[in-house]
This record gives structure tokens, sequence and C-alpha cells, in this order.
């Protein structure tokens, strides 16, 4: 895979905090690589919409990349996307920044902002590819251990594809940052980590197989806060 | 405080999985309390953008309640938000659901998505009451172990007040639900539950004090998972 660094464009350029814009690609794709679900912004009947939703990333077969989405094709935010620019986040929460001032309270955390009009997937064989890279982006593996989408079901549902050409990333970490004359003051400053963390897999009640590796893997990847 | 039950309009109206939906303004206050973090989706230049913030929640003051918003006076989404539709999404991602088909993956969540056209808060009482809402919604208690924002801070701070009115809320929790035909395919079906939790708390290298009640508190509400 060739890539670009981020070509920052107008409403990808941080206008303030710009020591916290990262403008290499691999920031970008290390901040998607560890999410799990982003929140799509679409414009419906003028107004925002943002809803949450999984994501898939492909970094083998374009330039920059691709992330594909999916939802249901009577979906008001998948139907509108594929005809306008759409926004996609991508936020790891990583630490509540206690200063001793209210003011620079803060949050550690990276996110990942892509702008781009989306394309709608109609070749069946990437459409599949699309929702395998989907499923398996959630859990490793796992697009070879189920029963694969059929027919019917492969038309309920819409696939997206989003370049990620256009993108910011941004991100904070560290301690807080107090102003001098506040290094006095009698409270306590520091950081709160906060961890997105797996729990043991639960069999559903009419399974009594072992949990296989990769579901074993997905749990441990993600594990106990370190 | 009176409140009304959530009021569903065109599009707070579920279209599809309408089983999902909660209708009482309890469930939506249930995934604000909870939330720590929203997406705020604003349209600029006729293209949306979805930004993550933090927020914080007055349920004592109106019959709906508030969310308070608040950002950098320089910044974008804040900027644009007072003159229109906003859409503010608190998801809550609960669980991995690996059914024994592609197609009935899902996740189990909690999410709420609010619209309305925030009002710009310029009185001064309410600015710094609508701050210590958002530093308490984070880090209850925070507001009195701080020093307050001081006038130059305030001025360079814009605060939102976005009534609770219009709202849904969305949930899944529970097991994979496979079509009948698939119950005795042999893939391995359940849950991997997913949490947010805390760390212990780290101090500034500058602050010898002890960790504050307050602050393990807030760690140990987030906890390890159960």
């Amino acid at each position: 895979m060739t890539s670009t660094p981020l070509q920052p464009t107008a409403r990808t350029s941080l206008r303030r905090s710009k020591e916290r814009a990262a403008t290499d690609r691999q920031a970008l794709y290390d901040v998607l690589l560890d999410g799990m679900f982003c929140h799509l912004g679409v414009v419906v009947d003028g107004h925002p919409l943002v809803l949450p939703t999984a994501y898939g990333i492909d970094l083998d077969h374009s330039a920059d990349g691709i992330m594909y989405l999916h939802g249901s094709v009577a979906a008001r935010s998948v139907v509108a996307a594929p005809e306008q620019t759409v926004c996609v986040t991508v936020t790891h929460t990583d630490g509540l920044v206690l200063a001793r001032s209210a003011f620079h309270h803060s949050v550690n955390y990276r996110s990942a902002v892509i702008f781009g009009v989306p394309r709608l997937v109609t070749g069946a064989e990437e459409k599949l590819h699309g929702l395998n890279r989907i499923v398996d982006h959630l859990v490793p593996g796992r697009s070879t251990a189920v029963r694969p989408p059929n027919r019917k079901e492969l038309a309920k549902t819409s696939v997206l594809a989003l370049s990620l050409t256009e993108a910011s990333v941004k991100t904070r970490s560290g301690p807080a940052n107090d102003e001098e004359e506040d290094l006095n003051l009698p409270y306590w400053t520091g950081v709160i980590p906060l961890h997105s963390v797996a729990g043991e897999p639960e069999n559903n009640p009419d399974c009594d197989l072992l949990v296989p590796a990769h579901v074993r893997s997905r749990a441990n990847r993600l594990g106990a806060p370190s």
C-alpha cells in the first residue's frame, strides 16, 4: 500500500490547539484500527443526524484506505449518505484530566474525523468484502466462523465505502496543565485513566460450544485495564 | 421536577427496530447520567461536523431538563450551534453480539439522540452554573474542589443550553437472535461484554496530595467490570 500524508483542507485543519493535531496517516489508521464504533453524521431534512455504528477498514486496496459502513437499506443515515458529504468521527477517551483550575480541566483522548462522499457499494463481491471487514474489525477472524450472508440478507443491507483521504486526527495525553500562579493551590490534580475493556464472553443460552480462540483473543486483546 | 414523556417527532420516531425504542424520559436521563461524553453534530458550510465533547445535565430547573455544552468561543461547532438545529448523541456500547450468521451480528448498546436549537448562555450566573454541571458530571463534587473560572476564562468560553425536549432513546440487550434454521449450525454464539472502566487515579508529577474522596469515588463508581 502506498499512502499520502493527511492533506489538511479547510475543514480538517484544526483552528485551535494545533499542537494536538497529528498529520500523518499512521496516526489516523491507529485511531481507526483501535476503535470499534464510530459516529456517522449526515444531513437529513436540513438538520444533522448523528448515529453510532460499526465500521470496517481496508488499507490494502487503495492509496488512502477505505472505511466500510453498513446499515439497513431503510436506515435514514445510510440512505442519505451516498448523496452527500458525511462526517465520521471515531473517539477514544483515555482519561479525565483534573486541573487545579476548573478552566484547565480536560480529557485525554484520540479522535479521528473523516469527511467524504461515500460510495454505495453495488458489486456483490465488494459488498460481501465490506461486510466481512466490518465483522472482522469487531472480532478478527469472525467472518470465517459464521454462516455468510445469503442473497436475501445482502439485499436488505446497504454497504458504503468512504475513502480515508480527507481526515484529521487530534489527540491529548499527559497530565493537567495549570497556570503558573495556580501551582500552589491546595487542590489535587491528576488524571483518572479510562479504559474500554471486555468481560468474559457469555455463551448464548442455547449454545454449549467452547468459546473459540478468535472470540477469546478479542476479549483478551481488549482485556482488563493495565 | 415535572416532566412529560418523550414526544416522538418525525425525526425522533424510530423507523426500524421499533421494539428498541424507549419512550419514557427516565430512560433518556439514565443514558445521559450514565455517560461522560457526547458527539455533537452541527452543519458547517453545508456539511455535517461531528465532534466529541463533554456535557452536563440539569434536571432541576426546567420541565424537560437541560444539557449544557461548552467550548472555546472560537470553536467551529460551538459557534455554529446556536443558530441551528443540532443533534447530540450519547452512546454506551455494552457488548458485541456474535450470532451464528454474519447478518445477525449486533451490538448491545444504549443511545440517546437529542435534537434542538441550543441557546447561547449569556448570563454570568447561568454560565458558571452550566460549567459547574459539566465538571460535576465528569467528576461529581469537583466544581467545589477547584479554583473557579475567572472573568477572563469565562469570556473565552461559550456555554450552550439544549433543552432535552425532543429526544429518542434506543437500546439493545440480551443474546444473539438467529434464524430458526441456523440454530444447529456449529458456530459459537454469545456476547462479549464491553465496559468503560477507570484505572487508579494518577497524581500530576507536581502534586503530592492524597487522592481526594470525590476523585476516588468517581474512579470507584466506574470501577472494574462486574
